[in-house]
């Protein structure tokens, strides 16, 4: 059977579509000596990847059309010329959204827990869980008794941040897109509450809130919007900000000068630079996922041909938790 | 010879005009024991009093329209029943822009250097100096070699920010507005360069600028501009952000994706949470002062009849340096 790979078409215009995405044809070519071919079995479509396709980086990578499309991936070694990488072996790594790849053993990170889901190493006993984990504990510094809001309630990041922060003793005020979404975070999820950005009172709801702790996937009208109800010296963790990636939109904002005049810290942050705490960090989601605290959605779509339209679907807020290509054993 | 005072008339709609203040006779009244009377030389015109005029706190306090306007000055004991200040003392303290007041003596500090020039204790050597000396050391914590990015420039906080820089070693880019002020800021402030936020130009002159240090009195279209010129892991301290006191005006802003992007932390800082640090400040500006490194300029005008067409024309970027209303002796 043929390999196939998802090219980025066309730098997009405007918002992403479907059509930016093409499937075409690849040679997988043969392997060097240390090199492994894997097959992927669950491909990650996460918000961030739309910023390489704008054509801006991400630790170092931006896509040009032509290119393959590139994110992380869980799957299986079908050859290996690598010495500690077998077949058969479950590896994570970075992969193009590729039937089979090859890539040097040395990239990839060999699953010693053989997980029943192992889509769960793309969520939240991944890279995910680690982000929102990070975001939560080393830079809001969270505590017991605060109030959390968070953005993209309903995405990975956001659903798995705001259950740990409900295991952490806190009162968790969630952000989705519909009412739908909102039940979801409330019912399943288990937050205090989740406010409808759609809703026309949705900055008013928010008023008063009084939240020590903002963590924010989002930006643009929903950060405005949120700005009113955080407290003095309130913390906004700044995970993601997927309303701004494509920058030929222009946001405006009112509420700015509570930054200042509330003295609200605004703080970026990369995992990659806080690898010392990954090991705490998994130990803490593996330990909320056995307890049955804390969850994870997956939205999974079926086969490389349908990644650019699941991509743009997770994009429009169509999706619930973490969005994955599953691909053909 | 009767008492005056100048009041904010009414709450403004939009920008600040002089008409929103209103100059009144008042009564003084009688001293109650521990209380001084003190008869202001020197009162200072700040940005950061908008706030106020607009109804919105700053350390606790707004003004309400029939209020009299209230912010720092230098002034002279003229009558006293506190044990420790006696008629002639020159002290340092909040106070009404009111020809003489009434106030408690333990709310003033009486200041045991007889400058030859008072109004030095409103700028570099007072909290303008401390506030912008914080903000570059304990907020950003500038290094030698580093780039410093300082908008409003030939303000007060920005001048002396600039010229603590470049004693410290970096390269200093000021922003302010017009070509005069621009000229200044490279001329008689020493700033490696300035750029003009009115130049059609003036964000593509920014790009590829690479500062690691942004310190912030502006906002709005300013700080968009910015942002593309930071380099990652910029700091930007938060100090003013003037063009957005007026909540009714909205901004756009293009680049805030960068702060993701390239994980630059937002800081803001309030100079009273940072007492442990004046006295450490207060040297260092001492120091800077006494080599020549660092002098302020001072706009004056004259009469509490003045103070509030000067307070109106600061705000419209019309002073150099700090905005100060001289009184009659």
């Amino acid at each position: 059977m043929a390999d196939t790979v998802v090219r980025l078409a066309r730098r997009p215009a405007g918002a992403i579509m479907p059509e930016d995405f093409v499937l075409a044809p690849v040679d997988v070519g043969p392997l060097a000596e240390g090199d492994v071919l894997v097959r992927p079995a669950f491909i990650s479509l996460d918000p961030y990847l739309s910023i390489q396709v704008y054509g801006r980086p991400v630790r170092g990578v931006a896509f040009a059309p032509g290119q393959a499309m590139l994110s992380r991936m869980v799957g299986r070694v079908v050859e290996s010329r690598h010495a500690s990488l077998r077949e058969g072996d479950l590896v994570l790594g970075m992969g193009p959204w590729q039937s089979r790849f090859v890539v040097a053993g040395s990239a990839l990170e060999r699953l010693e827990i053989q997980l029943d889901r192992p889509e769960l190493h793309l969520s939240v006993l991944g890279s995910s869980g680690i982000t929102g984990w990070l975001g939560l504990h080393r830079i809001a510094r969270i505590q017991p008794g605060e109030t959390l809001i968070v953005s993209g309630a309903t995405g990975t990041i956001g659903s798995i941040v705001g259950q740990l922060a409900k295991r952490h003793g806190c009162r968790v005020i969630g952000i989705a897109g519909g009412p739908q979404k909102c039940a979801h975070a409330r019912e399943k999820l288990g937050f205090d509450t989740c406010l409808d950005h759609r809703d026309p009172a949705f900055a008013e709801r928010l008023r008063g809130t009084e939240a020590q702790v903002y963590f924010e996937n989002v930006g643009g009208a929903v950060l405005d919007a949120v700005l009113p109800g955080l407290a003095e010296h309130a913390r906004i963790a700044l995970c993601g900000m997927v309303a701004h990636y494509d920058t030929a939109r222009e946001h405006r904002f009112h509420n700015l000068h509570l930054l200042l005049e509330k003295a609200i810290d605004v703080k970026p942050y990369r995992v990659s630079e806080h690898a010392g705490h990954h090991a705490a960090a998994m130990a803490d989601l593996a330990a909320g996922v056995s307890a049955g605290d804390v969850m994870c959605d997956h939205t999974i779509s079926r086969g490389l041909d349908s990644a650019g339209s699941a991509f743009v679907s997770m994009l429009a807020g169509k999706s619930l938790g973490k969005s994955l290509v599953k691909l053909d054993e």
